[in-house]
């Protein structure tokens, strides 16, 4: 099995230990050749490392302090128009319907777990978030109605072992031919 | 960067060597160590390898007929009942508006790609596809209707070299500190 996806683990201690430009450039990498429906590619990513920004994600993601002191937060946003093109007004929010919201939600979600193992792959730790709404986390960082964040990612030097949770057995979720 | 995110590309032409159960079990145990929202591994896997079977997804997956040649189709099916654990009756589809169906969508996709890229690691070449409905492709299976399919991937040995699809410039998906 990939080491990465073995050894990957989320982690919520991080060392004061800087994460360079250079290496966060890799992980947007990583999740630039990621797949998506149509190749729409609806993922884009702001890089955040001021104390007052981390500070007010950490506040509207579930007052998560822990998250102030990874060097970097990655937070990962959907655009819902590479499928919808018009001009239309759009609002997305936690109970929209629309069919095209819950496509960006998976191709954007695929491209977040190329930068968590790519992370493992550089040494670094790393920590997928989103216990937001998008109400609460959107006007921190200007996102507009139109876009949707699909998660918050912390990267970082881990700080001690951290512990894996727990998986349910393997045999509970294959099923074959039919469900 | 990780050889295996390098190196992956949609397939969608495979020989005839087979897959065996036992790179199956390998890429669910994959899957099964993916991260999930407060840890609730919404992820099912139905390995289909009949013939008829095949052909029946590959019918209402927008008749993809190449889909009957890959050795194995692993259906992967979200499971709401981790986050809604009473007993109502739930019909998911495209257009539902449940905030728990955004959330299983993408803790399922997570673990699909946990797949295609171990998938990598182990010289198989693989494919997601969504080119369905979920009205369509749950009687195939059997599915029950508060369970959700996510995507289809193909596995298999790559016949030919395939083509990347091409991708959105770096930097037109990088912000820093707000959108």
């Amino acid at each position: 099995m990939l080491q990465e996806i073995q050894k990957r683990k989320s982690t919520r201690k991080y060392t004061s230990k800087p994460v360079s430009d250079n290496q966060i450039i890799q992980l947007i990498e990583s999740a630039r050749l990621a797949p998506s429906g149509s190749n729409t590619q609806p993922w884009n990513f702001i890089i955040v490392r001021a104390d007052d920004i981390k500070s007010k994600i950490a506040e509207v993601n579930n007052n998560q302090a822990w998250m102030k002191n990874a060097p970097a937060l990655i937070v990962c946003v959907a655009d819902i128009r590479c499928r919808i093109k018009d001009d239309s007004e759009i609002y997305l929010d936690e109970n929209s319907d629309l069919p095209e919201l819950k496509q960006i939600i998976r191709d954007t979600a695929i491209a977040i777990e190329h930068i968590l193992l790519e992370a493992e792959s550089l040494g670094l730790s790393s920590c997928w978030t989103a216990w937001f709404t998008q109400d609460g986390i959107r006007p921190v960082l200007e996102i507009p109605n139109d876009k949707y964040v699909v998660g918050v990612v912390a990267i970082g030097y881990s700080d001690g072992e951290g512990k894996s949770a727990p998986r349910r057995p393997l045999e509970s979720m294959i099923r074959h031919e039919k469900w």
